[in-house]
């Protein structure tokens, strides 16, 4: 059985989301495709895909089984509508919204049909790394974790468009959602400290340091350096009651040579998690089949939108900013993962 | 384009192969299977598969468009032949062939065909972490090979069914495989010496030293201890004329506890190598569906015969047994892999 | 040549030095000790040395050309004050003294004899891994730190002796001296945040996180633990423009068995800083023997006195405490160091 | 009490020990120098020391307890005699002699003396890494030893004084002595093989590999490389029945930038050995001190010339090389290690 899906936006993202779901992937076809730049569209189109005009006329669809979003974020929120009215599973890239209002508009909407259709692209939880770390703090023998470490670091951003509050509500929501999936959390408090300047992004603040306060009372504290130069470096360290765990170095080829005994760093998030990626579909494929969704969740979307609000509150105000999320619908407890 | 594939042999490995080609891959499935034990392969099959009777009636039946031979290795020969002669690409698990003189006789008969059909199931060319390895060799900037130190370490062995012999006719076929193709380089000769014995594996010669010299001088040094207790480690460490390029560790988690820092080791070759044998499928599955074979070819398969047997000569004689292949034919001048 | 010392305060860490002076170092010889405890002393005196009933007596002998002060802390700044009236060079175990004035005081005594005599017990200044990582930051080939993450754990502590306040004046201070030393800067302000409590120190407030903001916008965070069972494990990472650079593991021999690929972690601090103890009274011999002092100063003891006191009053406000330091005395700038 | 020592031959060893002895090391005193370029051992003499016209002056002159031999190595044998026959501890560095007579010679005369007086030079026996790989080694968990991996590589060589002979007769001593001293068991036979060579050396066999077979069954394997540009590299693994036991990486910073993450190799044996050299002294003084001698023993240094001659009649014959001791005499059994 072929899952039959439709894609919303064929830019950069999109276009790989395509080519994954027609070279990599098995049990799926693209069968439609739509973009606001209609040749766009037309060329990113595999074969046999129709090119529809508008999103609604996509997931409206017969032939279209399952949706995945890809638009720019303001569009989100009347595109995840549509796929709800529709009784359809979607994918969407994150930012699942971009208000705490829209959030709250679309769980509504999915708690009133009954069951999950959503699945919000936070790909580092299908990370093989991180879901190692997650079954180590899980087994228990380390005890509770108690704080956790989370480093991000870019080794560039494109100059202009990369401005000084991305790094707080876009880049940081990765780390906020993997450290309420890797400790079972919710975050109830944000605060934001920005050390000396790099002086190699020279108008941003850059780097960030934010200390994320879990209702546990684990503190998360993240840096975040988007102009370090030497590569893109994802590291994560639990410190539990009697113990670490850690995510390892990426595997790459142990040179010794005249720079020393040395691993190369990967380039970019798209060498770094592309097998997280491929992964993610994947689980989305098993579950849209069943008319469903797993994984990151409508909640987790909202979560992340709350997170980037108190943190940019919190860069201004120098305090901590509390988070009061709604109570949470039996909907979004504990779902279980799909077999992959 | 679906590519319909048959299986010959549904045991352990061709279940393996059938679960990976239905549920992993894509732009494939499964249409046909055989066993000598009927009921067996109709346990096996996938939904819409038919049963054949025999390997000859799976081979050319007109449903069937290429094929995987997960028999035992008395049986290959002929089901190569057959294939060949049908013009079908064919995927088999190793060993190719159990003599040289079979490894000639299908080389041969694909050879008049006068294209590859056949690809070996030497799955290590595809793991990422020696295709790394190897793209640091060819890339020149550690200068050229001298010595190659590979170490293949299994934690244990079936007591009663791995036998002494099987150490240099099973296991070493692996760390000489690799080392043709990360040199790119042919064995000359072959000596084995016979360490102190592991008292863990009581009646078998474990572990053993091989030591193979490549026609370009370089010699490889191969540890095989298949009683080790600890894991399943497989490690290769290439010496250059300016610097070293080693396999890493696996990807584990980085704990800290009270047995130290540590990473945790492979428990077996399932574990190891599942992505490797995913993507040489998936290399295989482009080949096929273009009439052809890539990767690890018949030629391949021989030069492993005519090391199992050398070393099988060297541990008796103590003494270097030299290799002598015989010209080769320019169907295996380095193909180009196949896309993935 | 060899150093005449006085030992002032004879229980373990002033037996240990004792023994270090005696057996390990070259150039030095204990020739007289005193204690609260006058059999203590006559039983910990190395062949040849005299028992002093009191330091005042012991610092004015004339036999006596350097001090060593292992009493406790209350009793530093007159023994301190003493033995700079007598012009003598002192090592001083930390703390220097207990209070800012105190503090004061000792600094303006030595500012009026006019050159150093004091050197304070910071041992991590001298250890091998540190140095290293200060030449690398010196060196600039990274660019400026921006960030400094010091983790400082304790497998345990003593029941009962070890309160809660001891974290934050009496562990931090090896955090927040080595901050200053190895980004040549000092501490602004501290900020205290108390993550969720290790279960295993049930009445103690642990562990706690630091965040030090250095004058020069640089921002220390140092995770404290101190009941974390699994070993001594002191680590080290700057964050600077383009790249980072960390404090290694301990060079502990790889095993590889059936709890992974491992290296131990040191138990405790006399296991990790062995040698950083050693090499601290090495270069102690040589500056005192030309009669001054290099490496932690005063001034280092002073500062360290300020950031115990600012971070009480941080982890009770949950605000950041400002540091206000005296004017620097041109003494203390840029001490050359002894040379080895 | 101080040891007053006398040294023989102040070149480039001869002044590095004589500064050892005189600016590190506690208890002991350089009294006494002698060299064929009576200029050159005045300029070496500390202050204080005479300056002897001939070895056998110094040797038998009474403020002369102990005696290190830093001549040339055809020197030794007479010198060894003369400390000998004067009752006087002797610490001389490697070789011990140049030829298995000699060897046997001053066994000869040191049995007849009737207790050990001879430290040889071999000072990996006193580095950290190598101690703490004996002691889980010998400590059994990982049950008995079965191979050993050695691997000896030198960034490069003084072209023109460093001969093909030399890997064999100079480099390799060092391996075999760790290999013997690790692994608490004797040479019984050599086998030398030479890979492909090393284009930075022209004229030199490089790198050869050597497989040692010791009494137990044990095989070492061992890969010299003295032209490898990318540092001084010397690393050891030994797989044991369940389990293996490595040298660590030494304790570099570890950095992150364009080069990867990477620890920095030692230049050359200097930077590597600097501690063991160190130690190894700090051992002979305690042992001489007490008119003795503990570590390395004549016997050790009479097995290196057993295997340098073996290892230069492999590589021309090809074949194992048997070793073949005289009677062990009981002097030499297991020597208590002194006290540090």
């Amino acid at each position: 059985m072929t899952l039959q899906v439709g894609v919303i936006g064929t830019g950069m993202i999109g276009q790989d989301h395509i080519r994954r779901l027609t070279k990599v992937l098995s049990g799926v076809q693209v069968v439609a495709v739509t973009d606001i730049d209609r040749a766009r569209a037309a060329s990113a189109a595999p074969e046999g895909a129709e090119v529809f005009d508008t999103p609604q006329a996509l997931i409206r669809s017969d032939k279209v089984q399952a949706v995945v979003i890809c638009s720019w974020g303001p569009a989100h929120e009347e595109q995840l509508l549509d796929c709800i009215a529709a009784g359809k599973p979607v994918f969407c890239e994150k930012p699942l919204v971009t208000s705490e209002a829209a959030a709250l508009r679309v769980m509504e909407a999915e708690t009133a049909h009954g069951s999950r259709l959503v699945q919000v692209g936070f790909m580092r939880r299908f990370d093989a790394d991180y879901r190692r770390l997650k079954a180590v703090i899980d087994g228990g023998s380390l005890g509770a974790p108690l704080m956790y470490h989370s480093t991000h670091r870019n080794a560039s951003v494109p100059e202009g468009l990369y401005t000084s509050e991305m790094p707080l509500n876009d880049t940081l929501v990765h780390d906020a959602d993997i450290s309420r999936w890797l400790l079972d959390d919710e975050i109830a408090g944000v605060e934001v400290r920005v050390p000396r300047r790099n002086s190699r992004g020279k108008e941003l603040r850059d780097p960030v340091m934010v200390l994320l306060h879990m209702t546990s009372g684990v503190i998360v504290d993240v840096e975040i350096s988007v102009n370090i130069a030497y590569g893109y470096d994802i590291r994560g360290e639990v410190s539990c009651e009697q113990g670490l765990a850690a995510l390892p170095n990426r595997p790459a080829v142990v040179i010794s040579d005249q720079h020393g005994i040395r691993q190369a760093i990967p380039e970019d998030w798209r060498e770094r998690f592309i097998e997280a990626y491929d992964q993610e579909f994947r689980e989305w494929i098993v579950a849209a089949g069943q008319g469903t969704a797993t994984g990151p969740s409508t909640w987790d979307g909202y979560a992340a939108t709350l997170v980037a609000d108190a943190a940019l509150r919190a860069v201004d105000s120098g305090k901590r900013e509390d988070i009061r999320m709604t109570r949470k619908p039996g909907l979004y407890d504990r779902p279980a993962q799909a077999a992959a």
